[in-house]
């Protein structure tokens, strides 16, 4: 028995939804995989994945690995107001990818996108729902949806050019000149008048 | 006979020299591969490669099958002057990524940088010596070369999100729409104060 008095083989159990998750987003893409499919391929009551892994939207996050929650994160980082949002989003993001091994199954899932048609859409689904459907709903601008595809773009490019190939000076500058250069960027893209 | 006149068998040299070219470049990485190694495992005269290809530049340009020569289009675009270089830089991107077709090994290359250290090390050596070295030479600002890897950042990114990934509206709005909501970033990231 652990220490938290769960049931023996709970880990084992967990890792099979996790398995079954995958697959089906692999598979069926983020809208179409459903609670489920995924718990009858695990063997396990759909009740058993929601007691585990709440929605749907948090069984994707720990299945692949994200290295951030949006249902945690977009609030948190929009509930100030529009004020200072592109320097409080460049600067989560550089403290997230400053974390080499944390980010590295989200480089799996880019790397996917880039190879499959299914894997570009399961992604595309995923962020289109929870990043930019909550970045719409909260934000008062006008075309929120393509602000945040604006903003998303440039912090995708920066994530590629810093951390994967690793330009000079860029890959070594402190976090903080990123913030400074990128965060006006990510500010006009929200706010400004496109 | 070709109607070029050209000896039969020249494009089976030509193809020797492209392979030994990628691997080279793979294995040695850009700046590491050099034409006389090229051309003994293509089993050629190091001549007849420069007489082929060119330069190593073009030789890589060639053998990635790049969208665009760095050789040609930086040089154009520096031409007119700062004024409207970012609009310009932006206005060319969208169009060689409007042919799929051709930017498709292009994907690829970036595919590999995610992938291998070695691949993202070639890409690097490369867009930095073809790339980032013309346009620090030319462009009269300071940190120059950061200036330009930031505006790498965008443009990659937005490839990415527009043309890869495809997530909307950004992957439909009209081409005119990108330049016209981009080039401000650009051009801030070569000219403004930083």
């Amino acid at each position: 028995m652990g220490r938290t008095g769960r049931r023996p083989g709970e880990s084992g159990t967990q890792q099979a939804i996790l398995d079954a998750a995958r697959a089906a987003f692999t598979e069926a893409g983020y809208d179409g995989a459903t609670m489920r499919t995924i718990a009858r391929t695990a063997g396990v009551d759909p009740a058993l994945v929601h007691h585990y892994f709440g929605t749907k939207e948090h069984l994707f996050v720990a299945a692949m690995q994200l290295p951030f929650d949006p249902a945690l994160i977009i609030p948190s980082l929009l509930a100030p107001g529009l004020d200072g949002l592109g320097e409080r989003i460049v600067r989560l993001f550089v403290s997230i990818w400053d974390a080499p091994e944390a980010v590295s199954p989200f480089i799996g899932l880019l790397r996917g996108a880039m190879t499959h048609e299914k894997s570009a859409a399961m992604l595309r689904e995923f962020v289109t729902s929870a990043i930019f459907g909550r970045v719409t709903a909260a934000l008062d601008v006008d075309q929120p949806q393509f602000r945040a595809n604006l903003v998303a773009s440039q912090l995708i490019g920066m994530a590629f050019a810093r951390y994967i190939l690793r330009i000079e000076p860029l890959a070594t500058v402190p976090s903080e000149k990123v913030v400074a250069t990128v965060a006006p960027t990510i500010q006009r893209y929200l706010t400004a008048p496109l």
